[in-house]
């Protein structure tokens, strides 16, 4: 149940400082800060990950609900993070593959330092929704690049290697579950489309630059729609990616905002 | 000398909002607040450019200096943006090309709208360094991709479009000569190589995955060198494509952190 490294080089390494967290092996107990960990949560947003951080506080009566909760990442401004209390921290990862990408790398190598085992990793974000209701909430099956293809593209000195974008199906059906006890939030399990960008990348037609029709716009939508595409995000990809290839248990969760 | 906005479905459009900066074109009088901006800074981490407007603020005598500036896009996380006085806007873009590509579309129609003339703009980021001195400044004459070459693919509705990453020779001719004046710095003009990640695409052997020996790694850097590139970045592929489509004298400038 322990998270999968797969770099023979961090063994011999003095000192790993996960410099975009402000925490490293030599200056914080990892084990003791985070190895109870279970559950993390992520979302883009660092302030959206706070209210969340207090809003699991006051769900489940802890100590300190209504308080102010510190970010554990206060030194650095590239990620915050915040704990509840036992088990579930939750961190904000920025916008689009690269940003999400140094935080879950760093985010991975901490819960390897704190020796967490069986650990559950959501992510929590906001997408765009493709016929679907505002509102809805979609968990990815799979996170499908802009071809729709189930497949994340890493540069790997200059080569290009194909990674998975599954993501579990038993945390998706749990998840769904869940859903049924809420009625205000419409929610299914689908495939969820990555791009590089919000604007072009995405069919926006109020960008800087835009070359295409808005019928050429719909057009692709559609073609998106009838792959099995729900939503559109920009994260979904590497997530499932990195995940999957750590032994963390994953799933991406997007709530359609309009 | 007007922003170049290659977009005509926005003369239509009755409201831009310009949703991760917390500005709008009805909630806001956008030329009132930002008619006359002349140059604009961008980088990464917004507490590097709160620092940064707060340093020119001194630097300028200005009125205020050694106050708290307030955060002119306070109601999002995503970007932050500080006015040391007139003119000169500094604005945060966050990790990686998707962060600063939404950023600058948003920043460009702010431009735009504000109907800004001959506006300059030059990112100041952090980088890492290829066979330079620590505490060196990078100033990037050609942003190159991955495999060293000089374009960014931006992908259009599921197509790649390559797009030009060259950047203002003059105005890189003009900070080099300013950098004359600063002995504590060595400045050069070079490549920059832009990558998606911070660790698997730069060669970094502290990821959480890593598939690569330290020989093939410095093999991978040794080419990188020869083909020009000083230091390496996530940001200045893109930066360098919309400057250049929106007729925005950029610059890319970057400080070699060990």
């Amino acid at each position: 149940g322990f998270v999968h490294i797969k770099n023979p080089h961090l063994d011999s390494m003095e000192e790993d400082i996960l410099y975009h967290l402000d925490l490293g092996t030599k200056t914080h107990n990892l084990p003791a800060m985070f190895g109870d960990i279970k559950f993390v949560c992520v979302g883009g947003s660092p302030n959206r990950m706070r209210a969340f951080a207090q809003f699991v506080q006051r769900e489940l009566g802890l100590a300190g609900a209504g308080e102010e909760l510190p970010d554990i990442c206060a030194g650095s401004d590239r990620c915050a993070m915040y704990r509840a209390g036992p088990g579930s921290p939750s961190a904000s990862h920025g916008m689009g593959i690269p940003s999400i990408s140094i935080m879950l790398h760093e985010l991975i190598k901490l819960l390897h330092h704190a020796k967490c085992r069986d650990v559950t990793i959501i992510r929590i974000g906001t997408s765009g929704g493709l016929g679907i209701e505002a509102g809805s909430v979609v968990i990815t099956d799979t996170a499908v690049d802009s071809s729709f293809q189930p497949r994340f593209e890493q540069v790997v000195l200059g080569d290009v290697v194909l990674r998975s974008t599954e993501l579990d199906k038993d945390l998706a059906e749990e998840l769904l579950a869940c859903s049924r006890e809420i009625a205000d939030f419409p929610t299914l399990i689908s495939h969820t489309m990555c791009t590089y960008d919000f604007y072009e990348g995405q069919g926006r037609l109020d960008s800087a630059l835009c070359s295409f029709s808005s019928e050429k716009k719909l057009e692709y939508l559609r073609r998106a729609y009838d792959a099995g595409v729900r939503n559109i995000e920009m994260e979904s990809t590497a997530f499932a990616a990195l995940c999957g290839l750590c032994g963390l248990k994953g799933e991406s969760c997007q709530f359609y905002l309009l």
